[in-house]
């Protein structure tokens, strides 16, 4: 059986481990999963997190359930498994296309064979999606003002994906290249995926990284300190609406008001054709204590009403450009995308 | 002597009590002060915060000095005192507005007679603060939509001033005479006076508060749910660029996009007429720490560099209107501000 590891996922032929993230910069430590609805909870509870690494651990999660069912494995029988990952987090369609590919490997198997099959599909996801960031980063980096200072916003980089990153991914590979001086890294509350992983990623990597709270957004680029924004995708909708972390939403309209470019980094599979726009997007609404605290530490009145929606939708208008691993989006329409979708010549 | 008490602010004729803000919602500890140096301690670590009443800790602190100093005191031996509590902190102007009051009072007394004037200057101050709010609030209700939802940033509330509020003092107002249904409070990262100080406040009135990230704000919009924002002020220059809170900018140009009103509620103190624009505020750069971590509880890699303004810059252009207690300002510009400064009738 293959090993497979990226920074924050481990196959090693019987059990998954994952990087818990939320215990990131200040501890690093591995949790082994040995069943589906282990992985399910470690999706919910955000031990990983990213919408490609999301989808990536699934596909695990179900050759967990198929191991564990052994002989009886089958579609039929590995039904619960499927249910219980589809319901660990709602928005990112990542997730949805990894455990459909999983299906579709489990409909014509069963036994030994079928184990086998899923768990060559899973370790495929897992292991093109670097390859593909790697890609969608060629892709990007053009897309990038010489010279500038990007902002961007939640974490895309390797702990979100298989590795490299998407937005991320861009900007190390420009960085990489000279093209852009450096980077500031909005703390992305409430989870703080900024100040705790993608400022700990890009301080690793030793590209200069500035963090600041996310209201600072406007004020940098009204000062000329940000030369265009780029972010990642939890979905984006046949017209290129696109949900992602709250917060992108009111990005994309202080870029807009800024003259500067905003950017959608994201592989195709984070792309649902069969929404028409982000209106039917489901958001995920996540527990309040999130915003009443920090990491557990309370800071509001304990009874305090929140809003705690996980995601927002940035409309196609607002958007300059999405690149995947296959190009880039101009102004996406809904015309653009289906072309997109359909360029089988450089899939 | 006079006592003097308001929700964070109390003088007993002897010493000046501080509500810690710091410590809300969590604990109500109160530090009482003896001398201008600890004033400004206070000021500067944000025991007490808010504009109106940082410039009123500020007027005590030189009554302190005044006392120690006794038959001593003169307008030459208190210079001491004035500046470093000028040095407190640099971009709320009520701060400066409150020291130059109590110099115009130092200036041709010495002794006994001078800490007796300066007394009754700061307690004046101090005083006129709540009932200057509740005009500002009579003036500021009709300019929110009527059964509309509220967006506020930051603290504004009683414990920001004298008593009542500026842009909470309008928001109370307005709850009392039914024409709102409530209110949003950004959390208001770094120093969470949002979660910790605003929610708090409207939870005692009974007022329904539901709190969100400040990177929320758009997603609200967006959805419909907010009808109007409303901040406060510490300091608005000749063409009414007002800098307050980090964030605001962010929220003026979201409201803009959304067609929603901004309104900016602040005492005539607040107007610095001696600068000509925002370009021209100092704005204060506060400790990486506070970004880096939630009260001391450090989420970020410890040394990763930080931007912390503690303020931007909102144009004029992008304010519907700014009130004082001596009425509103519709779409502020130079020749209206003037106008409204200069409008003795209704001083």
């Amino acid at each position: 059986m293959p090993e497979i590891t990226s920074p924050a996922i481990r196959w090693n032929g019987e059990t998954l481990s994952l990087l818990d993230q939320r215990l990131l910069p200040g501890q690093t430590h591995w949790l082994t999963l040995h069943d589906a609805a282990s992985v399910a909870d470690a999706i919910r509870d955000m031990v990983v997190r990213g919408a490609p690494a999301i989808g990536i651990a699934a596909a695990y999660g179900v050759v967990l359930a198929a191991r564990r069912l052994g002989d009886g494995a089958s579609a039929a029988t590995l039904e619960d498994a499927f249910s219980v990952l589809a319901a660990s987090r709602p928005t990112a369609v990542n997730l949805f296309w990894a455990l459909n590919r999983m299906r579709q490997e489990a409909a014509a198997l069963t036994g030994g064979p079928l184990i086998t099959a899923l768990e060559h599909c899973a370790c495929d996801i897992h292991t093109s999606d670097q390859a593909m960031n790697q890609r969608l980063a060629d892709f990007g980096v053009p897309l990038l003002p010489d010279g500038g200072c990007i902002y961007t916003h939640c974490n895309t980089g390797a702990l979100a994906t298989g590795g490299h990153g998407t937005a991320l991914g861009v900007i190390r590979s420009a960085w990489a290249a000279g093209r852009i001086t450096g980077v500031y890294a909005g703390e992305t509350r409430p989870w703080l995926q900024g100040s705790r992983l993608t400022s700990w990623e890009l301080m690793q990597d030793r590209i200069p990284v500035t963090l600041v709270v996310d209201s600072a957004a406007g004020h940098l680029m009204q000062q000329g300190r940000v030369q265009a924004v780029i972010v990642g995708a939890d979905r984006i909708t046949a017209n290129g609406d696109t949900a992602n972390k709250i917060g992108t939403y009111s990005l994309a309209v202080l870029a807009r008001h800024h003259g500067l470019p905003f950017i959608v980094a994201a592989p195709l599979s984070t792309i649902d054709p069969g929404l028409a726009s982000g209106a039917a997007i489901d958001i995920e609404e996540r527990p309040g204590d999130e915003v009443r605290g920090v990491h557990g530490h309370i800071i509001a009145p304990a009874d305090v009403r929140v809003a705690n929606p996980a995601f927002d939708v940035t409309p196609a208008a607002l958007i300059s450009a999405i690149v995947t691993e296959r190009g880039v989006i101009h102004s996406p329409d809904a015309d653009k995308m289906a072309a997109h979708l359909s360029d089988k010549a450089q899939a």
